[in-house]
Order: structure tokens, then sequence, then C-alpha cells
């Protein structure tokens, strides 16, 4: 596999945080937002898998940019966006919320942080989703102001990160539950740090407001993080595929609606709420959907997925297509997730699939594998 | 100056065209609405303008995605988002068009393209217009029908473009007026074919929508073009700083506005059309503007902006911010594109710049410089 620069320049921001990692060893960059996220580090993929499940890392994942939206008409403009029912919602908590337009397909993923009623966050997946918040207050007219607010986030991954958090922030942070958030203090300064992150190794993430003292925490955490084998890190292919965290432009896009992606428990159809796309998805949901995300297993030793790969079954049907893949050294063997056509979604569906000119064989299986 | 792997991913589309040029020489990439754009090729950057600047290459900016807009409010809403006038539009022509939102803040810069009254594509920059369109249709209840069509445009730039081209689809083509665009034929295949391009050194782009007819007529370009010299290359930093050839997000954003970046020419606030910002942009400019887009010569021999790099006067005062950079061979010296603060943007007005630790003298001039 032949391996390409990436050409820098100030259309892909830079982070407060890429001179540091730059310095620790990153190796690969992705863009994400129209900013530099880190994807490899000098370690290899599977040393960096089996330190987050064990240690603790540092993540520079600033390009998961936020989109403000406060003002009068706020709350009401979060719930036109998103299919998940956001009434009960709770002041200091976030919530995984599908981002869909008008025919009900999926523009974002964002986790939307709820501040207060006049004060949201989406802390969003890889797409604009300033630009439709946009376009949709200037033609209702809401009264809303929206903006992309000077946050760049770390997060703090794996089993480590609560001993080496509550070293630096006490006892308290310990116990602020998943997907809660609060303020707390750094050297006098205040830092939103939410019970989240793009792993389910477990973890936080710091929304760095000032930059000048997140850079400080930034070192600090690695300083006090030697205890705890800290190491620098980045979402982790092999962990967010085991784990399924789906990936917005990989697994799914503007084509797949929240029906057919597994995401129902956030499509919540039979509420009072108006969102964009409502009628649509309920059409769709009568009629039964065409397509569905699955996970699949191929017994393979490698795998590197730069786009969709189709997925046949004995007959040489297409039957699917594979959107992401790994290989696995839990499972010994290929992993992925892919978009299986009906009625093929079935687990143990037989597939096989082209690698290198190659056919492997496989099998549907359930997300996510652990 | 180290360099970083590009992660690729389903996510970072690959285009049409990424196989070929892998097998051509591409070392780097940028990526470019969610796509790969290539960056660089086995030739030096200086051997590559030359080159454009006297033969002929074939470039491969697939990443350059259309918004189609169509139906019966689909005119309104294009001149809702842009500050140039469209009235007097013509079937078969591209409009060079800031996009702005309500605040006059630059979202894009489109070459806009009408097919007629009722069908529009724009040609966009890195941003997710079609996200801002599809806010504006909804909230404002237009008829109108967005999408994405999937066209991978391929650009033939360079002085020899004119006979290679003509070789191909005749002597028709190279009639095509500047900014027109037609259907020409292809081994029966009708390809749309503009007379544009992101160089100053005239070409055409074709926008491929058969993606099979669009291959062969690649690998025909390169076959039939060996009597030209013609060779694989992408947009060239020398050549379109040089020529000023404006690139969103890297010489303005969304934090600019079009008065700030020379862009007066299509700002129609003159006129009886209403666009979004046009309040704004009309109270702006009776205030007058507080920074201004400008050349910048700077005394070096060797640059690299990553992101804005501070602009200060003698008294080490910050007077703008250069936002793209290269070191130009005609020039013999480094040239810039800056945004300069009010009143410290007057041509010849003198600057120095911080590179790699030591200070460089030198002077603001106009664009473009060639």
């Amino acid at each position: 596999m032949k391996n390409f620069f990436v050409s820098k320049s100030r259309r892909l921001r830079s982070t407060p945080y890429t001179s540091r990692i730059e310095k620790q060893g990153v190796t690969a960059y992705t863009s994400y937002n129209h900013m530099l996220l880190p994807a490899g580090f000098e370690n290899s993929l599977e040393d960096s898998y089996y330190h987050l499940k064990k240690y603790v890392q540092v993540w520079d994942v600033a390009a998961q940019r936020q989109v403000e939206i406060t003002g009068r008409d706020s709350a009401k403009l979060v719930q036109l966006m998103t299919c998940r029912d956001l009434t009960e919602s709770k002041d200091g908590r976030c919530y995984y919320c599908p981002i869909i337009d008008d025919q009900g397909g999926l523009i974002n993923d964002p986790i939307v942080l709820r501040h207060n009623e006049k004060k949201w966050w989406l802390s969003i997946a890889d797409s604009d989703v300033i630009l439709f918040a946009k376009g949709l207050a200037i033609g209702y007219d809401f009264d809303v102001k929206i903006t992309e607010p000077k946050v760049d986030i770390m997060a703090v991954q794996g089993p480590k990160s609560f001993a080496l958090m509550e070293k630096i922030f006490g006892k308290t942070i310990t116990e602020l539950k998943f997907f809660g958030f609060d303020y707390f203090d750094f050297r006098g300064i205040k830092h939103l740090i939410a019970r989240s992150g793009w792993s389910k190794q477990r973890g936080y993430e710091i929304y760095v407001e000032n930059t000048e003292s997140g850079l400080e925490l930034y070192d600090y955490l690695f300083k006090t993080g030697k205890d705890f084998n800290v190491k620098p890190g980045c979402p982790n292919l092999i962990e967010r595929i085991e784990s399924a965290l789906l990936s917005y432009g990989n697994d799914f896009d503007k084509n797949d609606n929240p029906l057919e992606c597994g995401l129902e428990k956030y499509t919540n159809l039979e509420s009072d709420v108006d969102f964009l796309g409502k009628q649509n998805l309920l059409k769709i949901k009568s009629q039964g959907i065409k397509k569905k995300l699955m996970g699949v297993f191929i017994d393979a030793n490698e795998i590197n997925v730069f786009k969709s790969i189709d997925i046949k079954n004995r007959d040489n049907k297409k039957i699917g297509e594979l959107r992401s893949g790994v290989y696995s050294p839990h499972f010994q063997k290929v992993i992925g997730i892919a978009m299986m056509v009906k009625p093929f979604w079935d687990v143990s569906q037989f597939i096989k699939i082209q690698i290198n000119g190659n056919f492997f064989a496989g099998k549907v299986c359930k997300l996510p594998f652990i």
C-alpha cells in the first residue's frame, strides 16, 4: 500500500495542539471539519489499541467543532434538526442526536450539549452543520445566534483516565455521570468537561475555551500522567469498529436514514415534537427499510477500506457494501461495518469480498462486536 | 519541514481518477469537499509551474463538487445566496459568485453554471453549500430540488490545451468563449465542457457525468496529448498566487466579507435584487471596511504557510496576517496574499514577518502579481 503526504495549508486548520503532537510523533492526519485530526502515531495501530484498552491516552480532537446556537428560538431550531425528542432534555447533559434533512437523510450525528434552554452546542462530526442551521434560521426567521466558538476539545480516554483526571481535578470529577458535563477548575480557569469520548474505554472530553490554560493542561496531563503510562493518541480504528462507534461519512452518509443505521433509539417518530423529515421517516417505517447497517466478519488478516467495497453472495450477486473495516487482533480476523441490502442482512448470512484480487469468505453479524 | 501521511478512508472520498493519478505519480493530497484533491506529483512544484505555463496538464479536480438546484424557485434561491446580480445571466454561461450569509460573511465562492432558468449548478469551493441551500429552501418553503449530482470534473489547463482539445473535439471547441460552456461529443457521449479552470494559463473544465466515458477520455487526453507534452497536474500554488486566484479557506473565510476581499465587482449593492446580507454590506460600505486583502512581497527565498502568520510594521505592531505564500521563481522572492488592517494596506507599506525564527522585510502590493 502506497502512502501519500498531506498537503498542509491554512484551509486545513491546525489546532492549538498541533505543534505538540508533531513533537510527540504524529505520523498521519485526516481532515475533519476543515481541520487536522491526528490519525496515527509512531507506535502501530495495534499497539495503540492495546494501550488504549489498558492505560490512558490524550487525543487532539479539536476537529470536533462546536456549533453554538443561542437565543429565544434556539431549542426550537435544535429540535427541528434532530429526530431525537429533546423535550425532556436537561441542562448539563449530552445527547447523541442524528441530524437529518427534510427527506430523512443523515447530515451529521453530533453530541448535543444542553447548557440551558437558550444555549446549545452541537459537537459535530464531519460536515458543515453550521450552514444548515444558518439556512434554516434565516428561512424560518428564528431569533437565534449561530456561531462556531473557539472551542478545542482534547479527549482523555482509557481506563486509567479516571485516576489521572482525579489527580488533577479532584474526586468530584469521578462522580460525573456518563454524558454529564460540568465546569472544573484548573489553576483558576474553569473548563467544561464531559464524561464522553469516541471510545468505549471510558474517559473525558475537555472543551477548551481558554487556549492558554488548555495548553498548560495538555502538558500537565502528560506530566502527571506518567504514573499511568499516558500516551498521545487518536480515535483508534480497531477499537471504534469493535465497539461499533459509527463514523459519519464512513459508515453512513446523506444517502442513508437513521432507521437504516440502527438509530431507531434516537428516532422518536411517535413523539409529538416537530422535526424535519418526520413524515418521510414515518412513511419509510411503514413501508419497511430496504437496507441496513450490520457488522461483518471476514476470514482475512488484512484490509484497507478507502471506499465502499462490494459484498457478494455465493451467486456473485451484490448484496451489500463494506464501508469500514480493519483486522481485529481480538477476533483474529477482519471485522467491518457494512450496509446490507434486504433480505441479505440476517445474522450468519454468507458473504464474500474481494481484497487485493482474492476473494475472502465471511458472514454478517450484529453490532457492536464487543 | 516534516511531512505527514494522509489517512485514507471512505469519508475522504476517492474520485474516479484516483487510481489513475496514483499510477501517474501523485505524491500528496489535500481534502476538499470531503474528497481527495491531488496536491503534488513527483516533479517539483517549480517544474510543474513552468510546465503548466508552457504546455498542457490534466487535473483531477473532481473535488470541486456540484450543488444542483432545479425547480420553480431555483433562480430565486441562487440569487438569494449571492451578492452578484444574476438578473441578466444567460443560459450556457459561468458566473463567479460569492456566496454570503445574512451577515455578509463569505460561505463559498463557486462558479455558477446557468443551464437554464430552472437548472443551476454551483461548482463549489471547500464548504458544504448544499446544506446552506437546503436549510434556506426548507425555511422559505421554496419549490426546488437540491442534490449533489455525480459530476467529476477534470481540468485541461495550459496554453497547449486548445490544440489538444481541438484534436479531440474539433475546431468548434476553440470557439467557446471564456466562461461559456456547451456539450461536446466524445465517442458518442456528450460532455459538458466549460472554458474555465483554476489557472490563468487558460484551458477547459470537463464536467464528467458519464464516468465510464470520462475515464476513456482521461486516458485519451494523455494518449493524444503526447504531442503537446501533456502531464498530470493539479492547481499550482505558485501560479495561482501570482495570478491571485483566491482560495476559499486559505485567503478568506466566513469572517471576511466580499468588500474586504476585492470582490466589489461581484457585489451588486446598487442593484434591485434581493440577497442575504445586503443590508449589512450596505452598512459596512457606508462605514468603510477595516481590513483588506492585498498582495505582499517578502525578501525571503522560502516559506510554508500552514496557518495565518502575523505581519508587523517597524514598530512591531501587528498590521495584518499572511494567509497564503510561496517562493516565486519569477520574482525571485516570496509572494503572498495577506489580510491587511486599516490604514496599513497601502501599496509599498513596509512589512516584516517571521519565518523559521528570523525576520524578513517586505512590502504591500496590488493583486494580481502578474
